[in-house]
């Protein structure tokens, strides 16, 4: 049985974002509720649009004064951090039982975050991730053409640590993305950051690898630390200088099958790109391939893979060399 | 300085909803993070619907074995029961310090319960909720028409309670809404009771009190009290059975100026129907009309007002009376 964590506050914010209004929108009709009376509604006026939702937890004897914050990938929310699809606890509670305050926030336009109206804020509609794209092409739970609808027809790597037997519940998880929030997006972030007095770490999945890289160039002196699980996209070393960081450490971890996989054959790249840009600015870096360390079968959801806490583990361990 | 929480566990889940397909649609073209390739997208195929987010803050030493289930209103998440818009603690934090173990959930369609694509699940586009809307009808802030863009123009009611303002921090809490999805969310609520076993207690607002008052309905043995904060709809004694509830207590709380609104003037009538069936078939019912009691100037927000730790100790005492 786990001790209990000593908590001082739980509670959530939202950052960034504004005012704007709409006009010109026709009248609709609305019933609010079952039994309740028809409303006439007018679209038409001020709405907020551009937030973001952090959700923290402060602990009573934290480890460290620098809060851990967790930013999540794309077409997912903060929940990839609270929980696991097999129904672990996530890295959220791993991160606050090894002493680290966290906040775990959902992108713009994701979850909690809320999202605006298209076309009148956004260009276009959502995009919903499908069962396939996660298993065949992001996520890697088998290779190519190995999906089915029905589940006894799944082929799975024989190896696979994600629990592919819970798939509908990692489903369940997906949220629908935009094509077009990214300056929103790392606004949101970059306002969270000037928030922490103090300085933080920052923990990223996937499409918030970008934004995490991206936020620690827009403040160094205030992030002391970024860590990068697979991350699906990086600055680009042509227009970004990475000797602004060069006294911010970064730990990026890969799973497994990378190679086997057109999204990911074309999306590493920027991050080995950005890799090699740090070094040479005289960044550590510490760039952890799972498989050339015997851990194999890690899919790009690490956070949920069946070995998520010894992944964690290595994650606390750097920490714990860089003296964080 | 309060005393720390003891915490057992953090975490969260989905429940109800299904997998579902869907056929037909055009292919079509995304970038998944600045830097990164495009990538071609088939929307077609399997994704999840239904679903509803649930997080949990679980205690070491619990006053009751009995947990909280606190479930928002229309267009919010359940963020509106972790802050208020001025930066206070919570209706969470409240009643985790009071001992109980909090389950705070987001509506399906809501935050991270996620949504489904429209016109191909959803029949049409969400709502986006006004500043406007809110401020002179729903959450009562000032008379019709009191609403202004300039903020040196707007005029609250001159008790209010609510922090007017910070009224963008509440709007930065508001996610759209759609008409249409009762009996999903309906069906995700009964399948979380389903879930609690050893019973609950039901918290709700506005939207979420029908929901709350139906799911007693189809779960009395399970539902130990209803908490309806303002309930926007309630059963209709004509087609529902009060006498299932008899042994469920309930209370209901009311703020001022609802005779000013029509919203209300429309809306309130259905929970004092259900009300008075309650009180025929034997059920225990409290009916706090909080202007009655001297206590004026509540809006319909309730948990975020300047004396909503005062409205959740009314909560408490009348469920110390209940033995919960």
């Amino acid at each position: 049985m786990a001790q209990p964590l000593f908590v001082d506050e739980i509670g959530s914010f939202h950052v960034g974002g504004g005012v704007l209004t709409l006009e010109g929108l026709p009248l609709r009709e609305r019933i609010s509720t079952p039994g309740g009376p028809v409303h006439h509604v007018d679209p038409n006026g001020e709405i907020f649009a551009g937030q973001m939702y952090v959700q923290f937890v402060r602990l009573a004897q934290p480890r460290s004064p620098l809060p851990l914050l967790m930013w999540h990938g794309g077409g997912m929310t903060g929940v990839n951090w609270e929980t696991t699809p097999d129904g672990r606890p996530g890295w959220q509670m791993y991160f606050l039982r090894a002493g680290f305050h966290t906040y775990v926030s959902d992108a713009v336009e994701r979850g909690r975050s809320s999202f605006a109206p298209f076309p009148q804020v956004y260009d276009d509609a959502p995009f919903f991730r499908t069962a396939r794209e996660a298993w065949e092409e992001t996520f890697r739970f088998g290779p190519p053409g190995s999906w089915n609808a029905d589940p006894a027809l799944r082929r799975p790597y024989p190896d696979l640590r994600f629990p592919a037997a819970h798939i509908e519940k990692f489903m369940a998880q997906f949220v629908p993305r935009w094509d077009g929030n990214d300056a929103r997006t790392q606004s949101a972030y970059d306002s969270l950051i000037q928030k922490m007095d103090g300085g933080t770490i920052i923990l990223t999945h996937s499409q918030g690898g970008n934004f995490g890289l991206t936020a620690a160039l827009h403040a160094p002196d205030r992030v002391k630390a970024v860590i990068s699980l697979e991350p699906s996209g990086a600055p680009d070393p042509s227009t970004s200088d990475a000797r602004l960081v060069a006294d911010v450490p970064h730990l990026f971890i890969w799973g497994d099958y990378l190679d086997r996989h057109e999204f990911w054959r074309r999306s590493r790249p920027a991050a080995e790109r950005w890799r090699d840009a740090l070094r040479l600015a005289g960044c550590e870096v510490e760039w952890i391939d799972l498989p050339a360390r015997g851990i194999t079968g890690n899919s790009h959801a690490l956070m949920a893979d069946d070995n998520s806490d010894a992944i964690a583990g290595l994650v606390l361990e750097w920490l714990e060399r860089q003296g964080l």
